[in-house]
């Protein structure tokens, strides 16, 4: 079947079986969370600009960035073919495109005290401008599952040693071929001393098949806290956070490739829900 | 608990009860969808500004436009604290925030010959600026589930009639008193003759409670297959479209006004899902 116009590059349609796979995929990952105590929540899919700039997203990741405006309607010609929005056509862009669904968590728990051991699992649309896009592998727009930590520092810590074990025990399950690797995250990378002092203890883990990144786990000690005003309601300290990551459209480009069909690679998943003592899937309402 | 930063003005992160009753309607809709032979899609969050301007979109709604926008690195200053980017620092817009679900639909299928009784399903995160936003009851960005049918004239029509038949049934099921209003579409009321035809025969139904529309049934006739070049395979000409759509906020907010929590809302329409013969939901997963 030749892409619709509608995938362009950076942007799919998931097939009906692409679609069963992700939905199955996420419903094990947000088990994991809800059965670890996070609390499941949907977030604003867009987020303000000067809230995401009080984040440095816009200092680290500016060429990733996509913004959001409305039209200028005294420029709007009306019966015009547009392809694009020229910068006069537009109003200043007062909203951004989240770029990994864990930020809306941080700002929406803004000047707030937490208990340790706050935990939160999302699912967000995540977006990313890239140099060049590549199927499912790297999209303009993707799925990311997260289960994020908020607490003290040894919280934080355990909680991405308990994710790791099960991002290894999973892989193991759907026969994928794990490889863990530290890597640099822009967040921290930028004065000298802190770019030696994320060689020296890494901030970022990446889980790869073969050379692509599908799972990640990130530590970012109290920054978020700090920027954001969350206390620890015990010390009213800054809170620690840390999350898991999941790409979902990675997932399902491996497992694809790994089962052959999307039909076999659902079947080869909700097995490994079974296995993971998580419920059986909702069966017939997606299939 | 007071609204966080990123709850702005027609933006709301869904609370854990809230996030919970969504999944478990949405997987109610989808059901009826799939359970009718609709495939499943998930759609890209983004169109080609010039994809949506193809379907008119910029003539008809151009005060609901969202559209986004990559940064002019030339004119980005690092360490700025961002409010807002002022158009120069914008490239031009080359996609468009979707305002309906279905509009996706038609552009992945466009060039395509289709059978009569095709449908399909999804469930898109949608964008409108409006002059004011309330709770939610009207948002900027929001869930919409939609049932789509691709085919001849008569199918489009009895895809309506099956589906007014189990929103209705629902909204009994529920303790819901629903009212079906006509309404207008400017997708037809440009004209004179349009606008004529269109009160003759209306194009959209809405069903509201008090004064919301929590679901619509609209007509399309071949407009969408006409602009994106979809034949029905049996004759060569456009198929007509139509669609049923929910605004699952809308939802959540009449059914959280008549049950007095997330949690009794949640069971009433567990309780709906297995008198419609949709099978149990996933259970402990997202509770």
């Amino acid at each position: 079947m030749t892409p619709a116009p509608v995938d362009g590059p950076g942007l799919q349609a998931l097939s009906p079986g692409a679609t069963v796979l992700l939905k199955r995929l996420d419903t094990l990952l947000e088990g994991w969370g809800t059965g670890s105590g996070a609390t499941p929540m949907i977030m604003p899919p867009l987020l303000p600009v000067a809230a995401l700039s009080r984040l440095d997203v816009y200092d680290n990741f500016p060429h990733q960035a996509l913004v959001v405006s409305t039209l200028d309607l005294t420029q709007h010609q009306e019966g015009a073919s547009h392809e694009k929005f020229a910068q006069n056509a537009l109003e200043p862009a007062l909203f951004g495109l989240p770029s990994a669904a864990c930020f809306a968590v941080y700002l929406h728990h803004e000047g707030r005290a937490l208990p340790d051991g706050t935990t939160v699992t999302v699912l967000g649309r995540c977006f990313r401008r890239e140099e060049h896009y590549d199927g499912l592998r790297r999209l303009l727009g993707f799925h990311m599952r997260e289960i994020v930590a908020l607490g003290s520092h040894d919280f934080t810590q355990e909680h991405l040693r308990r994710f790791e074990e099960r991002i290894t025990a999973l892989a193991d399950a759907l026969g994928l071929t794990l490889r863990k690797e530290a890597a640099t995250d822009p967040f921290y990378d930028r004065g000298g001393q802190r770019a030696l002092l994320q060689r020296l203890s890494p901030v970022k883990h990446e889980f790869l098949v073969d050379d692509l990144a599908i799972a990640s786990l990130n530590v970012h000690r109290n920054f978020f806290g700090e920027r954001c005003g969350i206390t620890l309601d015990a010390t009213g300290h800054a809170v620690h956070t840390s999350c898991v990551a999941f790409g979902l459209e990675r997932w399902l480009s491996v497992l694809s490739a790994r089962y052959g069909s999307w039909e076999a690679a659902t079947e080869a998943v909700e097995k490994a829900a079974v296995a993971f003592g998580g419920v059986a899937p909702a069966g017939g309402a997606a299939r």
